[in-house]
């Protein structure tokens, strides 16, 4: 069993309740990696009986430290329309709320599409490119190679007037691709503050939002081979700080684009 | 009493729970600008006695079309840690939900603060440009001028590679800018689709998350002065697509970076 199918793994026991677990594989400085902890709230939506279509848009919050071992999600569709459903997510420890959120699920119908943002061009692929390494135990389980820019590169060096990079990603070892695990993708891109100050310090995001662009058969064709992930900082200031992403297929379609808010201290 | 402050007005009836209408004033298309309706549920937070801090993101899911009429918002701060506050809203007419959302709110210290993204340059002044017109009424409680491309100019025209747009933005008649009046001016950029494809078309929000950036202060020291926004499309896909702007003050500081997922239709 892949390990984030074990992160994801859910039981249902009624009344749009589902008990889980946080996974050593994923543990991050404190409590578990977020991107498995916003991909399980979703999981619940995704296996609840009563969905509608597929997932559109995640937020979530992230209200205090998950604890290692168990914990109950609760997720509600609070509306369903006749095309989109809304949901409320909430997860719990010993009755005390750790993370909330939303999701909007829709059935997509062909319309008119095109693309605004661009992925980069010209940047080598991720077989010319070395893994990146990671100390902490949820970074093993993904493949990242720099393509542009490397936030490890800037550890020790000088501030930066910006932390734009290109990275690719993949679960390690390869997963298809599924919303759950695209979602976790999205909380791949290291806190941009680092590049910016050129020195690691203390951050936990808060609140992080992701729309989606693809549907089940585009992430199905796109199997188990590396997204192409773009990412940049917006506005940081007294503590708080915003940056964007995208996530885009091989056949440069954008699949995901993500924005979180993070904490930060000196 | 300016036509917001009357839009913003709510009653608190205990438990977490305040009555509010919504007003002729801010009347869209099929009920009310969704901009306000994403405020009212900010101000339930912000007028809640037990409110610590400052927003720093609020995510609004619009669930169904709201009726004109009396609604009830529920505002619960369900974790408040040392310094950080996490909210859920929820709006309903008749026990029904309406609207869904979370919001973070935080006390925030000073730090090094530095921008990512940049306002652009070069621009006309409001001073120097004609107010735009509106056909519906929610658009007359605004000054809008824009700047760079317009997205009425764009409704008979041909397709356009790009939906960029820069215009001043403020409230009509002017008002001290406050949290409340931010979020909804975040809603003011018209549907980049219509850029997009230069005609019009129904659609609606179905999710919006706006994070703050300013302080009471700096939004005190804006004051009633026009802010200069910034839009674009991101990706257009199969009936949804998403767009993200940003709100500049008069020394170029960012107010606000805001997302939203938008349902089109062909």
């Amino acid at each position: 069993m892949h390990p984030f199918d074990i992160a994801m793994a859910l039981t249902p026991v009624g009344d749009d309740r589902f008990h889980g677990a946080t996974s050593p594989a994923y543990a991050n400085m404190v409590g578990p990696f977020g991107g498995t902890t916003g991909a399980v709230l979703l999981n619940a939506a995704l296996l609840h009986p009563a969905r509608l279509g597929e997932p559109i848009a995640l937020t979530i919050n992230f209200a205090s430290a998950l604890a290692d071992g168990a914990f109950e999600i609760e997720a509600c569709p609070v509306r369903t329309n006749r095309s989109t459903q809304h949901w409320t997510l909430r997860q719990t420890q010993g009755g005390e709320v750790t993370t909330t959120g939303t999701a909007v699920f829709a059935v997509r119908r062909p319309t008119w599409s095109a693309p605004e943002a661009i992925a980069p061009d010209g940047l080598p692929g991720p077989d010319a490119l070395p893994r990146a390494p990671g100390r902490l135990p949820w970074v093993a389980n993904y493949d990242m190679r720099f393509a542009h820019g490397s936030p490890l590169a800037a550890h020790d060096g000088p501030e930066r007037p910006d932390s734009e990079n290109a990275v690719w990603l993949r679960d390690e070892p390869p997963r298809p691709l599924d919303f759950a695990s695209l979602a976790a993708l999205c909380d791949c891109f290291f806190p941009r503050v680092y590049m910016r100050r050129g020195k690691i310090a203390p951050i936990g995001t808060v609140t992080m939002t992701t729309y989606f662009h693809a549907d089940a058969a585009m992430l199905a064709a796109q199997g188990e081979r590396s997204l192409l992930g773009t990412a940049r900082g917006v506005n940081f200031r007294n503590g708080y700080y915003d940056q964007s992403a995208e996530l885009w297929n091989d056949a440069r379609q954008q699949l995901a684009s993500t924005h979180q808010v993070v904490y930060f201290r000196d």
